[in-house]
C-alpha cells in the first residue's frame, strides 16, 4: 500500500452506508483510509422503530443516532449528493451556508442512497400525499393527524368533519401495515381526549393492491395480521391502490373515492435522480452489481449497496430491501474494499435471510425467524428485544427502553411539535368538481392555472351563475387579496387541474418589490370587477 | 345564576392561560360554565426548563404538556387570536384546514396572550436573529448550533469557520443567561465529536445592557453567575447591546461588531398586535389592569394576566413576568369571575413573590428563596427539585426524571432534528460593505433591493472593476439563475441595504406560470449580458 491514505466516500447514512463506514473503521487503520459519508442528515435512522414516532411511544429523536458517534473516525459531510463522476472519481455536494458546491474526490466509492419515493404520472401525489421514509416524515405525519384531530373537535360541518377523521394509508407491505397499526391505535387511543369528537367517525383505511397484506410473509402470518387490525377498526382496501389525490379525497384504480385530510403513500419507490442519471446498467429500475456489490464497469472502484442496488442472492433471488441484508452487504463491501486494496480475499454476498418481523401496534406482531412462525403477544416480544438488541448505542438502547416503560404506564402523548407554518408558494391539484374556494371564504392565495379548466360560479338569491370558464395560464383569486377582503363568487374545477398557489404574504411583497408582477393582477382585477349593485 | 352556562373564554396557553382555565374548571360546574381556551399550540410550554431542550438533556417534547390534559373540561381552540371586538363581545381566530375565520362568543373574557419579540427600529434584527420563547424557537435554536458545527467541521476558510463557531446571545436576564450558559455547555460539549473543529475558535458572548448581568437578582449571585460563565468560556460584553444585524455580523451600540452567523435575542418584548388595537387604557406598553386584574373600562367583563397585564402589588411594585406570578394572578381571575357571577368574594392580587432561580447550566445554578441566598451545585438541586416538583402531570414528571437520569450517564446528543427545507420567499438585511454574494457563487436565487445601494464588481485578471451601482427597485442576481450558471460578478453592499429574495425554485415556478414576471427579467438579463470575450 501507498504511504498516503486512501480516501473512501460513503454516499447514505441508512443502514448500508453507516455499517458500511464503521466496518471500513474498524478493517482499515487510519493511515490506510480516510473515510468521508455523506448524508442530508446528521443521523441514522432506525427505520424499523420509525412508525412507533406516530404515536410518540418513542421519544421524538430517540429513533435515531448520531451517526458521528456511531462511527466516530468517519468525516461526516451533512450535504445532498447532487452528482456522481465516475469517470474522474468525483462527487458533488450541495451548497452549505454559502451557495458554493463542494467536492469530494475518492479514490474507492460507497453508494447506499435507498430510494425515494416516486408518484410519477399520479395526479396530486406529491401534493397532497405524505410520504414515510425519514424521521421528518414520521414527525410530519404525527402532526398533521392531531391537527386534524384539533380541528375536528371544533368542526360543526358533519361532512368535513368526517374528512378530519378519515386516515388513508397506501401500501400494505411492512412500512404500510405498521404506519396504519400505529396510527389506529394512536387515533383510537387520544380520541378520549376530544370529548365533542363523534367516535363512530373515525376511519383509518389501508389500501394494498395484493389479494392480501403482507406479501413478504407467510400467509397465515399475514391472515392474523389482516384479521387482527380489522378487528381494531383497521378497513381494509384489497385489490385496489391509489393512483390519484386531492386535498379533499383519495381517488382508487378502481374508480372509488375517500373523502380524507390525510393520506399516507407508503409505495412505489424509485432510486434518486442523481443515480438514474448514472451512466451504468440498471436493473428493475436499480443499479446493478455483481455478487462482490461491485459496479458493473466500475469494479474495483465502486461498490453499491442497500435499497439502490440490484443484488440476486447465490440462490437467485433478488434481495429484499432490510435492515438485516443491508447491514451484510455493508459487511461485504467494505471486506471488498480491503482487498482492492491489497489486504485478503474478497467476499461474495450470499445471505438468504434469517427471518421477517413485523409490528402490529398495541402488543402485537408476527413473526417467522429461521422458518418458525409467531404471531400475538409473543411475536411482539420477540419483535421488542430483537430490535432493541440490534439498535446501535447504549444510550439509545436505554433512552428506548425508558420510553417503553414509560409507554406502559401512562397514555399515548399528544403533543403537536410543529416547528414551521410559512408555507410559500405551492402546487395543487384538484379533481373534477372539487370547490377551489367558496364564496364568502377568506382571501389567502391567488392561483394560476397550470392545466385544467375552472369554472367561477356566483351565489345570488339561492341561484348559481356562470360568470366564467378558466384555463390554462389564467390567473384567479386576485381580487381578494387586492382589496384585503372575502372571496366573491366560487371556483369550481371542470376538469382535473393542477394550479400554482401564490400565498398572500408572498403575492403582497412580490406585487410591492416587482410593479409588473402587480401591474399583471391589479389590471385582472379591474377588468372583473363586479357592476356595483 | 341564569340555567344556560356562561360561555368563558381563556386566551393564551401559558401559565396564566392554562392555570386559570384549571382553577375555572374547579370553581365552577359544567352546567354554570362552559370554557373555551385559543392557544397557537395544543400544549403548553413548561418555560423554565426550555432552555435545555438546546442541549438535548430533556427529550423534546418534555418540556410541555399537552393543555387538554391539564385541562380536561375545557374546550381548546387550535388557532391564533385575530381580532378582540370589547364591545360586541366576540372574539375572531384564524382559519383552520379551511380558510375562514371562527367566531367565539363570550360572556366573560381572560386575556393571556404573553409577549412577542418587537424589533422595530433595529435593521435586520427580524430577518438574522432567532428569537427564543416557545418550543420551535428551542428547537430552532439547537437544529441551527448543530448545522453551524456540522459546516465548521468541513469548511475550509478559517474566516468563515470563527463566524460559524461564534455564537452571540443578546440580553443578560433569566432568559439570555439561562440560553447561554446551556448553549456554551452544549457546544463545548459536543466539540469533541468534530475532531476537526480547532476548538480555541469556539466563541459564546452574552451582550447585555447593565454594569452586570441578572439585574433581577442580588448582587452577589449576579456576580457569582458572571464569574462562573466566564469560567466555562462566556464572554461577557456589559454596558452594550445589540442593535442590528446581518447574515454575517452582530452590531452593536458601541460601534462594536462580532463576526456570527448564530445570534440570539431574548430582548426586547411587546404586545401582540391584536392587543396593541385594542381601545383600552396602557401603560408601559401594556395593557392597564387594576388589583382585580379587570380591564379597566370592562370590568366584570374582560381580566388581563401575565406578560400583557401591567399589575402592580400592593406594595406598588409592576409584577415581574414569572411563572409563579402568573399562577397566582390565575387564581385571582377564576376567582373573580366566580364573584362576577354571583359566587363568592372577588379577591385582590396582592402577592409579593416567594423567591427567583436562575439556571447556570452544567450542574449549577443561583437563588434567592424568601429572603436566602444560594449559589452553585446546592442552588442547582433546588432549582431542579421546586421546579419538577410544580411541573403540572406525573407523566411529564417521570419523564423528565429519567431525561436528566439520562442525561448523567451519557453525554449530550447531537441529532439535528430538522424537519423542512423549504425557505421560500425571504428578506435580509446587509450592512455597509457587506458581500451579497461572490463571483463564481453559485445562482441560488434573485434580488430585489428594497431599500439601499449595492455595488456590482467584477475581479478579472486580479483587478475588481465597477460594473454598475443598483438602488431601491433594482434587480440582481437573474442571470445566474435564468442560464444556470455561476455568478459572474460580486455584489456588495454600499450603504446598509434591505432585499427581497426570491429562491431559485420560486422563481422559476413564478416565470413559467406569470409570463410577465418572467419577462422583467429576461428583459433585463438581455440588456446586461456580457460582451463576447
Amino acid at each position: 500500500m501507498s504511504s498516503a491514505p486512501k480516501r473512501i466516500v460513503v454516499l447514505g447514512g441508512g443502514f448500508g452506508g453507516v455499517y458500511a463506514a464503521s466496518f471500513l473503521e474498524k478493517m482499515l487503520r487510519p493511515e490506510e483510509a480516510a473515510i468521508w459519508l455523506v448524508n442530508r442528515e446528521n443521523y441514522f435512522v432506525y427505520q424499523p422503530m420509525l412508525a412507533e414516532v406516530i404515536s410518540g411511544s418513542i421519544g421524538l429523536t430517540d429513533v435515531v443516532s448520531p451517526i458521528r458517534r456511531l462511527c466516530p473516525r468517519t468525516q461526516l459531510v451533512m450535504r445532498e449528493v447532487e452528482e456522481i463522476d465516475l469517470q474522474n472519481r468525483v462527487v458533488a455536494v450541495s451548497p452549505g451556508f454559502r451557495p458554493r458546491r463542494l467536492e469530494l474526490p475518492y479514490d474507492y466509492l460507497v453508494i447506499s442512497l435507498g430510494g425515494i419515493t416516486d408518484f410519477h404520472g399520479m395526479p396530486g401525489m406529491v401534493e397532497h400525499t405524505l410520504p414515510f421514509r425519514t424521521l421528518a416524515d414520521a414527525i410530519i405525519l404525527r402532526n398533521r393527524v392531531i391537527h386534524a384531530l384539533e380541528e375536528a373537535d371544533v368542526e360543526t360541518d358533519p361532512e368535513f368533519r368526517r374528512k378530519l377523521l378519515t386516515f388513508v394509508v397506501g401500501g400494505g407491505g411492512f412500512s404500510g401495515v405498521e404506519v396504519v397499526a400505529e396510527l389506529n391505535d394512536f387515533v383510537r387511543g387520544v380520541a378520549r381526549h376530544y370529548p365533542r369528537l363523534p367516535r363512530e367517525e373515525i376511519r383509518t383505511v389501508l389500501v394494498h393492491s395484493g389479494e392480501r397484506i403482507l406479501p413478504e410473509m407467510d400467509e397465515g402470518l399475514a391472515l392474523f395480521a389482516q384479521t387482527l387490525l380489522s378487528k381494531r377498526g383497521v378497513e381494509m382496501r384489497l385489490k385496489d391502490r391509489l393512483v390519484a389525490a386531492t386535498s379533499e379525497k383519495a381517488l382508487l384504480k378502481s374508480g372509488g373515492e375517500i373523502p380524507a385530510k390525510t393520506i399516507v403513500s407508503t409505495v412505489p419507490s424509485a432510486i434518486a435522480p442523481v443515480l438514474k442519471r448514472l451512466d451504468c446498467t440498471k436493473e428493475n429500475g436499480r443499479l446493478l452489481v455483481d455478487e462482490h456489490l461491485e459496479l458493473r464497469g466500475y469494479e474495483g472502484q465502486v461498490w453499491v449497496l442497500g435499497d439502490c442496488a440490484f443484488i440476486r442472492t447465490a440462490s437467485g433471488k433478488p434481495v429484499p430491501p432490510t435492515a438485516q441484508h443491508a447491514t451484510r452487504e455493508a459487511h461485504i463491501v467494505a471486506t471488498n474494499i480491503r482487498a482492492a486494496m491489497g489486504a485478503g480475499q474478497r467476499a461474495a454476498f450470499r445471505f438468504e435471510g434469517l427471518g421477517k418481523l413485523g409490528a402490529l401496534g398495541h402488543n402485537s406482531a408476527v413473526a417467522e425467524i429461521l422458518g418458525v412462525r409467531v404471531h400475538g403477544f409473543p411475536a411482539w416480544l420477540l419483535w421488542r428485544t430483537i430490535y432493541l438488541m440490534k439498535m446501535p448505542g447504549l444510550n439509545r438502547k436505554v433512552r428506548v427502553a425508558a420510553d417503553w416503560f414509560n409507554a406502559l404506564l401512562f397514555p399515548p402523548d399528544l403533543v403537536q411539535l410543529s416547528v414551521h407554518r410559512a408555507s410559500g408558494i405551492a402546487e395543487q391539484h384538484f379533481a373534477p368538481g372539487e370547490v377551489v374556494f367558496n364564496q364568502g371564504d377568506l382571501g389567502d392565495c391567488v392561483y394560476v392555472i397550470r392545466k385544467g379548466e375552472c369554472e367561477v360560479l356566483r351565489e345570488k338569491e339561492g341561484a348559481q351563475q356562470l360568470l366564467a370558464v378558466l384555463a390554462d395560464g389564467d390567473y384567479f383569486g386576485e381580487m381578494a387579496v387586492l382589496s384585503d377582503t372575502s372571496r366573491n363568487a366560487t371556483v369550481r374545477a371542470r376538469s382535473a387541474v393542477d394550479v400554482l398557489l401564490i400565498p398572500k404574504a408572498d403575492f403582497n411583497k412580490l406585487k410591492t418589490t416587482v410593479p409588473a408582477f402587480g401591474e399583471v393582477f391589479r389590471a385582472l382585477a379591474k377588468s372583473r370587477a363586479p357592476e356595483p349593485e
